[in-house]
């Protein structure tokens, strides 16, 4: 398998390209096709290797869940339709988005190159994932992005008392001169509900004023959120607000699902939304200022030397690094879960 | 003059049309030209008769000011530049960025109904005002439009020491079946700059956590805020990536300034921030999605159901009907200070 494994006290450590060979081989044996295989696990990788934990190996059960419940089609093939000049419109066919993006992303970005601006809506697709990922490439080829996706009722808006929105990610990415570029990748919960699901499996608590149980009242026990809880919103009323764009720029604009109505009772063990998501690319240089990556560098220095300490991405840009260099680091009793699932034919881990 | 004043303890009422009559000609006396006067007049009314009392008449003499100070150009042509199919370029030479948003917005619209999305990047322009009244029309025309603008070095980055953000507003606004489009306001900073203005005139504190002084200690003072001090950016560092985001958009993808470059230094009594603006347009019909308007709808009332009390814009909308019905209502002193400076002479205003 060429897995490199090191042997350290309860850690096993594997390089970037062996684990994309791994988990393309999970996948394969989960009924994935080739092509959903390779972009979900290069996905799951550049999680890991930037050390978004709750976005990387921690969610390949709940992949191969979904998968297995029927609920997501591991081998769909995305339907593209250019419904105008710069409006691209993709029906992920309720396959993943990722792949749906990978599909649609050369047209985009040939069409912000050509007119300035472009649009991508994707419905019927489920997203899983961190959403960096989907607009840092982007940026590596110059042009400025916006991402949005939502995903399941799990947060109340501002003054509510039940969960409507989804987490709703906002991620926008930005080339930079002489440097990696800009990206960040916020959810607009208090909290991302990974974190959540960490915090529950290690039996730790939350942080105040990010979470409500399922009377409403406000709990840092991260399983009485998960148990008919739900999360606030950042920054109150504001965060309340910027969450509703995403939904109805992510449902409403793309013909997908509002978090709230997604419904997945049917699927027992389903654990990924099936909703929409939208990307705005910009090809700064149709706005013939001076460059846009130099202007962008001119702010990322103002800002260091205004005292701030991180921007976004940077400590992402980091512990890439570092796990380019020394390998990705995995708990030993996840390394042999993924090597499990990689060896079983396809059969026994759809009914495992 | 036709300015129906009622007779009230310290306050006055005129109506919206009477007051649009009033501010043209204050702008008039002040230099500007018909163009600008009008389109600066309507968008204050539209402040003072929506209860943005922040943004309204309040904001006269520091548009008078900056004026007659040389820093703006009042009677400013915005040179107009198509740099994609569906990307629009704006100088605004040196003048306000309503009215070259107004000359731009009808190609603007064409674009976006015929290619699905369009951008237009203002530059060298002032803006003094709510963000708002600059995507709600776009709602009306069954658009969806997202608005971004800068201001002036006034807000820290997050774990900054210094400002280098401007409050830095996101606004968007949607088409609603059967209601007044959804229409969302806010700055990136923790409360806006007008409201730390009026709180210092009133000479009452602000809440805790939104500001600090010129040693960056914490403050409720808002005048230790306005000399010197700054203030936070809402939601924490998710705020901060917003703000960001925003520089990045207005300043250096349309060649304009990033807020901490606007150096107002050689003319005294200059107000207005000499900055950028975006706007991106996208028309739902596109998307070919179930009606967009309906679907928002339907967001919206999953929301009010959920227990959520008050929708971005209700409380606009809901002084605006009263304005529209009982006319405006402005302190007595604003109602002087208005009729004296229609009163004026330009040469006199200009001196003043």
């Amino acid at each position: 398998m060429g897995t490199d494994i090191m042997g350290r006290q309860g850690t096993a450590r594997i390089s970037c390209d062996a684990l994309q060979l791994l988990l393309e081989q999970v996948f394969r044996n989960a009924g994935a096709s080739w092509r959903v295989a390779q972009v979900l696990a290069a996905n799951c990788v550049a999680c890991e290797r930037d050390g978004s934990k709750s976005h990387g190996v921690f969610r390949i059960p709940g992949y191969l869940s979904s998968i297995g419940s029927q609920w997501v089609d591991a081998t769909a093939e995305p339907r593209i339709e250019q419904v105008g000049t710069t409006f691209l419109r993709v029906d992920a066919a309720n396959g993943f988005a990722q792949p749906a993006l990978a599909a649609a992303s050369p047209i985009l970005v040939e069409m912000a190159r050509q007119h300035g601006v472009a649009l991508l809506a994707i419905r019927n697709s489920h997203h899983f994932s961190s959403l960096w990922p989907d607009v840092e490439p982007f940026a590596r080829d110059g042009l400025l992005a916006l991402g949005m996706v939502n995903s399941f009722a799990c947060t109340i808006g501002f003054d509510g008392k039940s969960a409507v929105f989804g987490t709703n990610p906002l991620a926008f990415a930005a080339p930079r001169e002489g440097g990696d570029p800009i990206v960040a990748d916020l959810s607009t919960s208090a909290i991302a509900n990974g974190d959540v699901q960490i915090a529950a499996r290690q039996g730790s608590s939350i942080e105040e004023k990010v979470g409500v149980d399922r009377l409403g009242r406000p709990t840092i026990d991260p399983n009485a959120i998960l148990d008919g809880g739900a999360l606030l919103t950042f920054g109150g009323y504001k965060g309340s607000a910027v969450s509703m764009m995403i939904e109805l720029f992510v449902a409403a604009l793309s013909g997908g699902r509002f978090s709230f109505e997604v419904d997945w009772s049917g699927h027992p063990g389903a654990q990924t939304p099936l909703t929409g998501q939208v990307v705005i690319l910009i090809d700064p240089d149709h706005g013939r200022a001076p460059s846009f990556a130099r202007r962008a560098e001119i702010l990322t220095r103002k800002l260091y030397s205004s005292g701030v300490s991180r921007l976004p991405g940077d400590r992402r840009m980091r512990q890439r690094q570092r796990s380019l260099s020394e390998g990705i680091e995995l708990d030993r009793t996840e390394m042999e879960y993924l090597t499990r699932m990689a060896a079983k034919t396809g059969s026994e881990t759809l009914s495992a």
